[in-house]
């Protein structure tokens, strides 16, 4: 049983990677997949009524520590290592139920605001990837090795574990998740080589985010991060770096002869004063997959990936000193780049497509007057999570505003006051 | 008959300059003013349940061109001066009547987000200051001098009868506009100085906002802007300089000096790549009464003065790398600095305070969770104005969002359709 998503007002989608835009077409869901997009008769599938609504693919969240919601607005004013020190304070307390709490207030903000998939890293990630299934929500993640925090036998340990339980599951795909080359030696890093080789899975790791790493990195191994990442052979097209502000630009080449995958984080960024310039426009030319992530909901402090979208285009213009990069990018990055990191074929609106849909209401003032000529710029410069009215996700219904609103806003409220049971502790 | 605001989870305000958080007090309100906060007996007031909510002081727009959503996303990506040409060419056709549907979608935007106050440049001041009044919004506008678009004497003119009809409004306060020193002539501004003595009215000027008004300055008159402007007399306590983000320190004290105020514009100064830096920091250091604006929604494209909050510190924060600049300095700039910019006693909830409040539902999950040490930065980075339920002006509920919700989107989405029949002559 699938369903019809009658009288779309606006589709937009990627077709041979250019965007298209559609006018009061039907989208037909079967079995998880998109498999009609046009004028439709109807049928034996439940409809949707979409008039009203413009429908995008799904946005993906590409880098995000989403049990954090729990230390939101906990310790905001100051640098990343000051920052990260403070936390790291804290996350030597956590519990299952701290960290399942913190989980569920983050998806169920992501979930209202139309991410439909998020990559994460973050301790207990089995508790955040049941969450996630609760919710219906795709999810990448898998145990962190931190040398700092924790022994590395201990999280390769518990990444084997983490694959023998969701190793086959449809919506959430193991990862391995490094900190930095601050956070974990030269050894570790070699031993995660051989892991992702026998295990076949993807790296994600911070990478040049600070001056200060990039400073550390050229006095202790003589090489620049990325740099010093290659030379143990991490830089591979599985490989996610995330950040990247202070990258030099002969690293870039790496980078792209890999083909590895590169995740920019403009707010948290700016929020941390780290600095620096993420180089959007060289590696969109070198053709690096560019996707898009908040951060962590302590760093960020939303998870609303409309408005990361805007972020990512006006830090690149006020660095660049013109406006080479548009809405276009950053829907590309949130949307199709997104999905290809995950190794789905998503992010778009066409046959075949994972059907991973977000309907946003029109008739919210900011996205007003719509027409083909605007759309695309008023759903990146324009709307926020609040203008979703129903996300879907492998084919299914995960939110429908009219339905699900008042109770996921009681639960969220719910959360916050056992949160703080916790958190009183530290204060 | 006034309003007794009860059990208000958190109440936002400054006393003697220092932001003040209260909890579980009640407010009540007379006559427009708010007369007592405490614990307040019943009485005879009509009662509003906060609980579950946050009050704080209504939010001031220092700068906008309201009726531009009419132009929101016609013409995202181009730099100031091409953008600008391109704008004038559709204001040259505008007529009353579009004038009016712009505006009345932008107040529907800026009610629907706590926005009680705006500063307005445009043409036809006289029609947004009649839909503010039918809004409840207070406004300070009134006609532009922009010698490129419209003769002086014409511009002179509007502004006497532009004051005869709005001169003794409560929510309506007159203002001169002058475009920039690069679209007024000296001769112009000169005049402009006189009328501003002869009716004692506020001056608003775009000054330094890109780097080629500050070398064509220098050009001209061997001046940066900031020392021309002084040097005709202009930089007065009543002035406001918006935008600066080609300021040189120097110009600096000239405008503390003379007790100037100055608005910065993040987000529009980021889309349009005007790159440069505001000197926040500076500026608050010398006791210079700092001031947020979007711009106009064709240039930001959102009108949610929350979202500019954030925008403001995160751009402060990127440009000095630290973090001097706070959540405390966004929400100040856009509330008691923004009443202070109106001459009136706003943006605080204390006695005696003008009635302009603004409720957050604090069961929006990215406000959770809520505690004295965080509001404040979930308000500031996490809040959008989605989460506002409710907006009081001058002692009157202006938006209910269980009453008005629906009527004012489907106001917006009509608006948007007429609007398009305008737009499309020009497409």
């Amino acid at each position: 049983m699938g369903y019809l998503l009658r009288n779309c007002d606006f589709v937009i989608t990627w077709i041979n990677n250019e965007l298209r835009i559609l006018r009061n077409v039907d989208i037909a869901i079967d079995n998880g997949l998109i498999v009609n997009v046009g004028n439709i008769a109807r049928g034996t599938y439940e409809e949707i009524d979409c008039s009203g609504h413009a429908v995008i693919p799904g946005l993906v969240n590409a880098h995000t520590h989403t049990p954090m919601s729990l230390l939101r607005g906990f310790y905001d004013d100051a640098e990343l290592i000051t920052w990260l020190n403070k936390m790291w304070s804290v996350e030597r307390e956590l519990t299952r139920d701290v960290i399942s709490l913190g989980s569920e207030l983050s998806i169920i903000e992501m979930v209202m605001s139309g991410t439909t998939a998020f990559i994460d890293m973050y301790h207990y990630p089995d508790v955040t990837a049941s969450v996630a299934l609760r919710y219906g929500l795709r999810a990448a993640l898998g145990p962190t090795f931190i040398d700092t925090l924790r022994s590395p036998a201990l999280v390769e340990n518990e990444l084997r574990n983490f694959l023998s339980m969701y190793g086959d599951s449809s919506l959430i795909r193991p990862i391995i998740n490094v900190h930095s080359i601050y956070a974990v030696s030269r050894d570790t890093l070699l031993r995660i080589k051989d892991l992702s080789n026998e295990l076949n899975l993807p790296i994600q790791i911070h990478a040049s985010e600070t001056r200060d790493e990039v400073y550390e990195s050229k006095r202790r191994f003589g090489m620049f991060p990325v740099e010093y990442l290659n030379s143990l052979g991490l830089i591979l097209s599985k490989t996610q770096l995330v950040h990247l502000g202070w990258v030099t630009n002969w690293e870039l080449s790496i980078i792209a002869k890999a083909n590895a995958r590169v995740t920019h984080a403009p707010t948290s960024n700016m929020k941390l004063a780290t600095a620096g310039h993420f180089p959007m426009r060289e590696l969109i030319d070198m053709g690096v997959t560019v996707t898009l992530g908040t951060d962590g909901p302590a760093s960020n402090n939303s998870l609303d990936m409309f408005r990361e979208m805007k972020m990512a285009v006006l830090l690149q213009r006020h660095s660049y000193w013109d406006v080479g990069i548009k809405a276009i990018h950053a829907f590309k990055a949130a949307t199709i780049n997104g999905y290809k990191l995950l190794g789905l074929n998503g992010g778009c609106i066409n046959n075949g497509c994972v059907a991973d849909l977000v309907l946003l209401d029109l008739s919210s003032p900011r996205l007003q007057p719509a027409r083909d000529d605007n759309i695309l710029s008023n759903i990146v410069y324009s709307a926020d999570g609040s203008d979703v009215d129903m996300v879907i996700v492998d084919g299914k219904v995960i939110y429908d505003r009219s339905r699900d609103y008042p109770v996921l806003r009681e639960r969220a409220r719910n959360i916050g006051e056992r949160l703080n049971d916790f958190i009183r502790k530290f204060l």
